[in-house]
C-alpha cells in the first residue's frame, strides 16, 4: 500500500504508477481476426492501433503499465477518461467495472503463488471493451495465461473467431478466473500439509504457517469478492457493448466465482479450526509434562523424607539399633511407591 | 478440487470429467408412462431416446458421466448448450439451476456417509427438464434412491402417473432432499457419541473427531445451501415448464431444505460448544494434577527439611542428646502434616 | 429427528406420525358460539363437524395426531391438501404458515420445561382457519393452555364472542406465544442460578449446565424464529380470511415474538459470557495452586540444601566443630525464609 | 421479566401493571400554551383534560402507570385502544411506535445509572400524539428530564411555543435520547476505570465488572436499537399528525441514535478485548510463578543432591578424608548455581 | 464524548462547541475564481462574504469553530438552519450529509496520527455547498491539506478552474479521503512492527499495543463507514447542486472509501490473529519452563533419594561396609540419570 501514497494530494486523474517493479519499455502486441483470417503484429507506433478493418475484432495487449508516458499517449488516441488512466496505472486499485458509455472499463487481479516462500504475488489486469476492439493492460510479461487465448484465436479453436469483442472479453476474464482455481489449489495443498503436520508434529512453526495462510486468504478474498459483483454487473448491464447471447456464459462464470469464494471461506473455517487444535495440543502437552513431574515427585518425595528421618543423628532413636528395621524400611518404601503407582494407574495418568 | 484443474485453460464448454472413478461404460435406462400404461427399457442406441409418445412422460436415466463421448452424443441429440454439458461432466460443479428457455437444467449433490471411517462421499446428479421428458445424469449405479421412484411409477402409487414431467422432476429432487435427512441422521449419531465421550472419557482423539465432523458439516453446508435457492427459484419461475399446481409441493420442499440447513447450523453450534468443553476439561485435569503435586510437596517438603536439620553433624546440637526430642519431633511432624491437610481441606482441594 | 426417517422414500403427502408417544384414541371437542350463545360437545362421529350454524363460529379441537386414520378422515371431510395432512402428522415439522386459498394452515410449537431434569419438551400445534371455523390439532391432552380460551368463550369474557374465526385464531396463537414467556422465565431462573453458582462455587458440573442451557436455547430459537415470520405474514396477508381489523392485534403479537427472540439472544450472550468466566476461574485456581507450591518450595528448598550441607561427613569441615555455628545456621535459615516471604509479599502472592 | 408473567393467559388488552414499585396515587399535570400565553395546572378530575382551547397545544403528563384504574379512565376519555392501554401498563414492553390513525403511540425507555452499585434502572415512558395535544405516561416522579421542557415552554425559550404538538413530541423524544448520552457517559467512565485496573492490578474482581458492564450494555442495546427504527418510522410516516417541517429535526435525532448505537457497539468491542487481556494477564502470571519455581528448583536440586551424596555413610568414601574436598565441593556448588543462573539469564527468565 | 454532555438538555439548534481546544479568534479566508482569474483575501467583516461575482466560484474557509458567536453571525448571513449550526459546532458529530434544499451540508472527519505515542487525533470538517459557493469549517489551522487545493486553484492546475462549485466540493472531499490513506499507512507500519515483535520478542507490552491498535481502528471505522454512505448519497442525489458530470468522479471516490474500509477490516483480522499468536506463545513458554523443571526434578529426585538412603544411620546396613558399593552407587546413579535423559530425548523434550 505504501506506494499508494504517491497519489496523495495529486490532482484527480493524474497517471501515477504505484508499484515497485519497472520494465525497460512497454510492449504492445496487436491481433486482428475475423472468422476466416487473423493478423498478429508487434506495435511500434501507437497510431497503428486505430487502423480498424471492417467486421474484424482487434485485441491490443499493452504490457508495462509503469510506462506512464505510453499510457498517456494511448489515452489520447482512444480518448480515455483521465480517471480510467489513473486506475490503470494505480496497481493498488480495487477490482472494479465502470461503464463509461463509450467503453466499459474493467480492473482485475491475477495471482501467482510461490510454494517455497509461501508468498502470493498480485498482478493487475485492466481491460477496456469497445464494440470492435479490446485493450488489455498488464504489468509485465511473466504471466502466460493470455498466450492460450491468442493460440485459440490463431488456431481457430472453439467459437472465439466467430464471436465479437464481448466474447473475447469474456474469454480473458474466464482465463483470469481459472487462474484463481490454480492458486486456490496450491493453497489447498498448504492447508492439507498444515493439517498433517498438526496431527504428527505440532511445533510452534505451525503458528506462522497458519498466520501466513490466513493473510494470503485475506488478500485473495479482498480481490475476488469484487469480481463476483463485477461479473454480476456485466450480466445485468443494459450496455450495447455486451450482447444478450453472452449472458449464459457470464452466468456460468458467475457460478465459478461463487464457488471460489465458497472455497476461500471453507479454507478460512478450516484454518481457524487448526488454530484451536494447535492450542489444545499445547495444553495437552503441558498436561503430559505435569503428569511426569507429579508422578516422579509424588513417588520419591515421601521416600526421601523417610530416608531423611533415619539419617538424623538423635542419640535416642531405638529403630536404628535393631537389625530388621533397615530391610523393613525398604519394604515400607517399596509398598509406598507401589501404592502411589497404583493410584496413578487408577487415575489413568500412566499405563495408557 | 484437484481434478478441477483439468479444466483450467480449456475452451469454455469443453466436456471434461473432473472425477477420479471411471465406469466401464455408460448405462442408459428409459421409462415412458402415462396414467394407464408404462414401458421400461435399457437404451442401446441413443437415437431411441427421441421416440416420444403422445401425452406420455419419458424419463431417461443416464449413468456414468465419465463417459464424455456418450455425453457429447446425448448433447447433440437433445441440442444441449455446451456449458450444460460441461457442468454435467464437471462433478465439482456448485449446485445450480439454469433456465435455458428450451429446458431447465439442475445440478445437485447426493451424499453417502460411511460410519466406520466417518467419511462423506458426494455424488453429482444433473437433471434436465423439458415439457414432456426428463434426463437425469448420475455418476455411478451405487445409489438406489431412484429405484423407489421408478417402482412408484411402475406400481402406479401416489399421483405420479397422473402428473406431467415437472412432477417427476419434483419427485426426484424430493428423493435427493430426503437423502440429506438420512445423512444428517448419521451425523447426528456421531454428534451424540461425541458428547457422551466428552462427559465420560475426553481424550485427545476427540479433537480429530470434532475436526472431522466440522469439515463434513462444511461440505454438507456448501452443497445444501444452494439447494434452497434452487428450489426457491423453481417456485418463483415464470417458465412454462413448471406448472402453478406444483407450487404447493415446491414450497413444502423448500421448507424441508430450510429445516435441513437449520439442523446443520445447530450441529455446528453444538460442535463448537464441544470444543470449549474439551478445552476446559483439559484445564480441569491440569488443575487436578497440580493439586496432587502441590499437596504432596507442601506436606513433605517441610518435614524433609526438619529431618535434614537433625541430620546435621554439628558438634554442638543440644537437641540431639535428649531422649524426648526424637518422639517430640515426630509429634511436630505429624502436627505439621495434619495442619497442611486441614488447610487443603478447607481450600476444598481434597476430600471432595 | 430419528423418527423423521419414517418419511424418507415415502410418496409426498403420506400421513405418517413421526413421534414416539401414542394415544389410545383421538379426542375431538367442538365448540360453537355467537355473540349470545355457545354450544360445547365432544364429537363422536366426524361428520358432525360439518354442521354449521349461520353466523356462528365453530372451533374443532382434535387431540391425538398419532391417530393417522382419524386424521385422514378429517382430511376427506374438510378437503385438506395431502401435504397439509402430512405436515400435521409430522411433528418434526418446522413452524410454517401456508395460504391454501380455501384455508390458511399454521404449524407451531408449544413447550414445557421440566426444572428437575432441565429438559425441554416440544408439542406441535397445527391450526387451520376457514372463514367460519377453525380446527386445531394437538399431540395430547397434557397442555391446558387452550382451556383458558374455551373458558373465555363460555363466560363471554373479552371480545372473543363478538369476533369472527380470525380473532379466535389470533387468541390461540396469542396463548401459544404467552407459553413461550412461561418457558423463558423458567430458563431465566436457570441462568440466574448458573451465575450465582459461578460466583460462589464453580465446579466442572457447571459445564454441563451451560451446555444444556445452550442446547435448550437453540431448540427454542429454532422454533420461535419462524413464528415471527409467520405472524408477519399473517399481518401482511391479502387473504380474505383475516380481516383488517385484526392487524393491530397481530402487530402487538409480532412485537411479543420480537421481544422473546431478543430475550433468547440475550440469554445466549450471557451464557457465552459464563463460559468465559468459568474458564478464567479455572485459570485463576491453577494460579492459586501454583503459588502455594512455589512459595512452599522456594522457602524450604534452600533451607533443606543448607541442612544437607552440614549433614555431610567430610573429615575436615571446620564449621561443625564450633559451638556458635549451629544457632547461627538457624538464624541464617530464618532470615532466608523471612526474605523469601517478604519477596512474595511484595509480589502480592501472599497476604492479600 | 418475572412480573411479565402476570400477563400470561389474560385477555388481550387487559390493563395489568407488570412492575414492582407502586405509587400511592397518580399525579396528572397539564400545560396549555400558544405562542403568547401558557397555563399550567395539576389535574384533579380527568374530565378537565378534554377542555381544549382553540390553537393552543395541550400537554398532559400522567405519572404513576401502576394506577391502572386511572389509566382505564383516561383510556375511556380519550378513546384509546385496549392494546395501547395494555402497553402503557406493561412496563416490560419493547420500545415501539404504533400509528392508530387517530393518534400515534410511542413507548420508550429512560435509564438511570447508579455508579456505586453499577446498576442500570429502566423507566418506561409512553407518549400519545394527537394533532392538538400529547399525553405522556411516566412510572414515577424521579426523573426530572421533563422539567426542562416545561421550563422552556414557560419561559418561551427556543421555538417550542411557536410550533405544534408534533414539535413537543419531538422535544420529549429528544430529551429521552439526550438521557441515553448521559447514561453512556457514566458507562464510559466505568469502561475507562476497567482498563486502568487491567493495566495496574488485574484481579479476579475484574471478571464481575466485565460481566456487569456487558449485561448493562445488552440492556441498553435492547432498548435503544428499536428507538432508531421508531424515529426512522416517524420520519417516513405519511400520517398528518407529523408535519413535513419536522423532518429535518427527526433526521438529526435519528443521527443521534445511530451515534449512540455506534458507541454501544464500540464499548462492547472494547470490553470483549478486555476479557482477552485479562485472560492473557492470568497466563502471564502463571508463567511468572512457574519461572520462580523452576529457577529455585533448578539451582538447589542438584546442590542438595551433591550434599546428599557426601552425607552418605559408606565406610569407603575416599573424598571424605581429604582436607581440600570440602572447599572444592563448595566451589563446584557455587559454579553449578552460577551456570544455572547464567543459563536462565540467557533465556531471559531473570534479570530483565 | 464527555464534552458532548454540554448539549444535554439544551434547546435543539443551540450552537455549543463540544471540544476542548480553543482558538483565540476565528480566521476566515476567501478565494474567488473563474477560468481566467482568481482573487484571494482574508475576510475581516463577514458581510464581505456575500459579494458574489457573476460566473465566479467562491470558497470561504472558516477556521475556528469554537468561536460560536462568529458561527452564529455566519449562520444569519447565509440563512443556515439552526441544526446545521449545531452540527458544525458539535465536533462529536457523526459524519453525515444533509440536503437542505437551499444547500447541501456535509460533516466529515480528518485524522492525524502521532507515531510516538500511537495516538489518533480527529478533526471535524464541515462543508456547505450552494450552486456558486462553498463554505468550509475547520477546528484549527494545523492541517495543511487544503493548501494544496488552494495552490491548484491559484496555479490553475488540473480542471478545477474550469469547473463549478460542486467540483470544488469533490476536490475537498477527495483530499479528506486521501488523508485516510496517509493515516492507514501509518497504522500499517504499526501493524507490521507488531508482527515482527511477535515473532522475535513477544512480551506483555504487546497486549497494550494490540489494544491500542484495535481502538484506533475502531475510531477510524466509526468515522469512515459513514463516509461511504455520504459519497453514495452524493452520487445518487437528484439535487441540482451536484451535476451529472461529477458522477464519474464520485464513483471513483466511492471506490476509494470501499478500499479504505476493506483495509481497515483486514487490519482488524490481522490484529485479532496476532492476539491468538501471542496467547499461544505464552502457552508455549509455560510449556518450555515446565519442561526444564520436570527434567531437572525427574533426574535429581531419584538420585537424591538414593543418597538419602545411604545417609541413614541404621546400625545394620550391610551395603555400607563394602568397598565396592560406593563406586557402584555412583554407576547406578549415572545410569539412572542417563536413562532419564534418553527418555526425555525420545519424548523430544530435549535436544531439539
Amino acid at each position: 500500500m505504501k506506494t499508494r501514497l504517491k497519489h496523495i494530494g495529486q490532482i484527480p486523474g493524474s497517471i501515477i504508477y504505484t508499484g515497485e517493479k519497472m520494465t525497460a519499455e512497454s510492449i504492445v502486441q496487436m491481433i486482428d481476426y475475423n472468422e476466416k483470417e487473423y493478423k498478429e503484429k508487434r506495435v511500434e507506433d501507437f497510431r497503428e492501433c486505430t487502423k480498424f478493418l471492417r467486421n474484424w475484432v482487434k485485441w491490443i495487449d499493452f504490457i508495462g503499465v509503469d510506462q506512464t508516458n505510453d499510457l498517456e499517449e494511448i489515452g489520447k488516441i482512444f480518448d480515455l477518461h483521465p480517471l480510467t488512466l489513473e486506475d490503470i496505472a494505480n496497481i493498488q486499485q480495487r477490482p472494479k467495472i465502470e461503464d463509461m458509455d463509450d467503453y466499459i472499463f474493467l480492473s482485475l487481479k491475477m495471482f501467482s503463488y510461490n510454494n517455497e516462500i509461501r508468498e502470493l504475488k498480485e498482478e493487475q489486469i485492466s481491460l477496456i471493451l469497445w464494440s470492435k476492439y479490446i485493450i488489455s493492460f498488464q504489468e509485465n510479461e511473466q504471466s502466460d495465461d493470455f498466450h492460450k487465448i491468442k493460440e485459440r484465436i490463431i488456431k481457430g479453436k472453439g467459437r472465439i473467431r466467430k464471436m465479437k469483442s464481448d466474447y473475447l472479453l469474456y474469454s480473458i476474464v474466464d482465463a483470469i478466473v481459472d487462474n484463481y482455481f490454480v492458486v486456490l489449489e496450491q493453497i489447498e495443498n498448504q492447508v492439507e500439509d498444515l493439517q498433517d503436520e498438526l496431527l504428527t508434529n505440532p511445533t510452534s512453526v505451525i503458528l506462522n504457517k497458519i498466520q501466513n495462510l490466513k493473510q494470503n486468504l485475506i488478500i485473495l478474498r479482498k480481490s475476488i469478492w469484487p469480481v463476483r459483483e463485477i461479473i454480476g454487473t456485466m450480466e445485468r448491464t443494459d450496455s450495447d457493448l455486451i450482447e444478450d447471447s453472452l449472458q449464459t456464459y457470464l452466468r456460468d462464470l458467475y457460478d465459478h466465482t461463487v464457488q471460489i469464494i465458497d472455497t476461500i471461506e471453507t479454507f478460512r473455517d478450516i484454518i481457524a479450526g487448526s488454530l484451536d487444535i494447535y492450542l489444545s495440543s499445547i495444553s495437552n502437552r503441558t498436561n503430559e509434562i505435569m503428569k511426569v513431574l507429579t508422578i516422579m515427585s509424588a513417588i520419591f518425595i515421601p521416600l526421601t523424607f523417610l530416608a531423611g528421618v533415619y539419617g538424623m543423628n538423635f542419640k535416642y532413636m531405638p529403630e536404628l539399633d535393631q537389625k530388621r528395621t533397615y530391610p523393613m524400611l525398604w519394604i515400607i518404601m517399596v509398598v509406598t511407591a507401589g501404592a502411589m503407582l497404583l493410584y496413578f494407574k487408577k487415575k489413568k495418568w500412566i499405563g495408557k
